[in-house]
């Protein structure tokens, strides 16, 4: 159970009402009215408790797990103990991930705005909003409906923050338009300057970065990520996409709708990432390229070149991964052959 | 044209103000006197509006550009438009960046010290400084004239900040001297203890970090990048040299004038980068090395030897770019043989 | 010497006390009352300081070393200039790390809550403790006496620090109990939910996080690095492990004691380190695997697979390390011989 100190459990629910919240289905319809309190993994939950099945390699500690339910793929069912209720769906992690979110909603605190908050007077704060102390909201800034401004987090000159978005401690956002439902993360950098320059002995010479940074709805950022705003158009993080912690995001990237950028990754001015495209942990990626529709880079790849559509490359520079592999064995057996000589 | 709720563009100036400024000359004399207001890409500029080709890639659509005017290469001016304007520089880039500066200047706001700021009794701020809500300056701090601390910035015990410095928000600043006209951009941390122990499984001993970083002027460091002092010598960032985002700087680390470091690089304990070396994306130096004069180090390498003055090197371990394609070329090669066998 | 402006020195000392304080031993009893006033590095270090050896590179300036005193290994003591005071020490690194930690103290400032900090009425602060302005402690949250929180860190609800620890500039806290002598430095984000989320074209669902951070004593985690927390399980960063800086470990990561972890490295979700591994700089390791005891990442590294206790592995994907120098000089061969084709 998660540490009351941090996490508040909302009441118990019935197995049915569950199933449908998860978009499962209750296995055998006698447990339909089943109480369960609480979440917890295969291994240690137990009475009124629900797990999930999502990995065949764990098809052996769900044989012996003593949750009252648990959330598993059709195919899983015979394997489950007897006394286990059930809720079967096709994507068991998913269900899994709903039901949690009843048990432990997202809860924003009840809207206050501090009065150790700086807010300029032309700045429109929506209703049912908190707005935490050390916060400073620059002019003409437009926060939506039941926003929430953590601690010491900055909102620029002009920025919109659309409703129910949630900006993290010591975030700070300029030369931005965010969407609905918008989560930075503490330490989050929206809007500073591009890296735009006339290289020059005599002294780099700024180019003057003259765009915005746009952020559709239900964007997440990880903490001290860096979005940088666009030299001329814009960079856009399109709707949906979760980008994680430490990542490095250039000047007038387009970013389209659910992709994944892992820790520590980068993407370098005006490349574009197409829908559901995936960038792994340290990866980076050139500038001016694009990495086509539901395209996968795996870690630490270093991407030089177009990325088509659907294909998953590794390697730097990169390459179709199963080339990448090829080229792994291949050094691995000469070194071999070179050591027999 | 920018946002006006980001961008405040200054007045219309005729080509010939431009010119001046750009380091240029106008084409046509009787052109002198065209009125410019705004500046705009290539293929969106119009009326009113000057451009500028800087790569001979975009030629065609320079030859189809309705941009009133536009700064090009000396060589390109054949192939401009008939209607077209022109302003003759040999580095049109450089010569764009400094007529986009004069329609968007870098201003500063109002001078104005927020009620909101903490500054002790016995810091030394200058005439004509911004210093934004939640600003703490401690002791013995001495800012020069006409400098912007954002918001939430915090300014150590004893720190000197050249005059028209900007520091970003949440920067932090501690045993460090700045030159005029740095930049730190928002939730840079300069100062802190550089990564220095006795290791021992008993406990490692901190080795207490004696030295300073010292940061000359017109130095930009990129959001959320790290600049530790030194151990017993001082880090040092050489005057005019640009760092990007979430770049790493050991102690005791010297780079010359003019460098640049991309986004997510790092440079390890007592290495030196010599003028005008550039570090990629995501590159890394190992300890104790020297990067010669205007080397350059390309994205993802991991140097671990010396790179003498001017080479380009890449690869990890890194190694002369021209070798290092040949490994690429070669192990592909093998890689196909190995199939066929 | 080091800058009074940053560094306040204490008194001298004999060199007899000095030996005592290192673990090391006099080498001539008639230099024991010899009064030493300051540490220095070999080659600036004069009268009245103490400097030292740990780097047979370093015996030709060792030999004519001008410093009044230094620490030395057995081995060494032969080659030391004939007015040299000696301390022998098996190891001279640890031995001056503590001889300098006495004459530069790692000093709290005097204890002082500032009216410019927000506390919650439900906080419990120790006695001694130093809370600078700006600083934000929410509800329930628990500081152990003599912590030391600086400017505009925000401690989140029901967190706990131990005695002694220090939180800096803009560090951020939520979800966790960090032990005694703690150092977060600035801008350290610990607690934010980690990077868990059923992938789905119609929206990433995300699952709740309902781990926490636990950080054992004496845990050190450089400026902006990012430690998530878990998603069930805790996060665990064991006893007197140092993080350098922008280091980024995910959610259910379990750290032992005495690790190292170097800048710009990364260890992705519910992977273990055990005691006294090394990761070292921009290296990453992918999910849920086992960094043995003792293990050593090389820098860059990408680890694939688990690594068994004390071997020493490079590359990406990461092998021992001496199958990777093999690789690494095997294809420099291939790539010569294809060229003499």
């Amino acid at each position: 159970m998660a540490d009351p100190r941090f996490f508040k459990k909302d009441k118990a629910k019935t197995l049915e009402d569950l199933a449908k919240i998860s978009g499962g289905v209750v296995h055998v319809p006698e447990t339909a009215k089943l109480m369960i309190e609480d979440v917890g993994p295969l291994d240690q939950a137990g009475a009124g408790q629900i797990s999930f099945l999502d990995n065949v390699r764990y098809k052996q500690m769900f044989a012996s797990s003593k949750a009252a339910a648990c959330v598993v793929a059709p195919q899983m069912v015979e394997f489950a103990p007897k006394s286990m209720a059930l809720i079967v769906s096709k994507n068991p992690y998913k269900s899994y991930a709903l039901i949690a979110q009843v048990f432990y909603p997202d809860a924003y605190p009840a809207a206050n705005i501090s009065r150790a908050a700086h807010i300029d007077p032309s700045a429109a704060i929506g209703s049912g909003c908190t707005i935490e102390p050390g916060v400073v909201v620059k002019a003409n800034a437009k926060i939506g409906d039941g926003c929430w401004i953590e601690a010491n987090a900055v909102i620029g000159e002009g920025v919109e923050i659309g409703p129910k978005s949630r900006i993290g401690v010591s975030a700070s956002i300029s030369h931005a338009i965010l969407g609905a439902a918008v989560r930075l993360y503490p330490g989050v950098r929206v809007g500073q300057d591009g890296f735009g320059f006339a290289i020059d002995p005599a002294g780099h010479v700024k180019v003057p970065q003259l765009g915005r940074v746009i952020i559709e709805d239900h964007v997440e950022i990880g903490a001290n990520s860096c979005i940088d705003r666009g030299a001329g158009p814009d960079t856009v993080i399109g709707a949906g996409t979760w980008i994680d912690n430490l990542v490095q995001i250039g000047h007038n990237v387009k970013i389209g709708r659910g992709c994944v950028l892992v820790a520590q990754s980068g993407i370098a001015g005006s490349s574009v990432m197409e829908d559901y495209a995936v960038l792994a942990a340290q990866a980076g990626v050139a500038g001016h390229l694009t990495i086509g529709k539901g395209a996968r880079i795996g870690a630490k790849a270093g991407v030089m070149k177009d990325v088509p559509a659907g294909e998953e490359h590794l390697g730097a520079p990169s390459m179709p991964v199963r080339d990448f592999m090829k080229q792994v064995i291949t050094l691995k057996r000469l070194t071999k052959d070179q050591k027999s000589e």
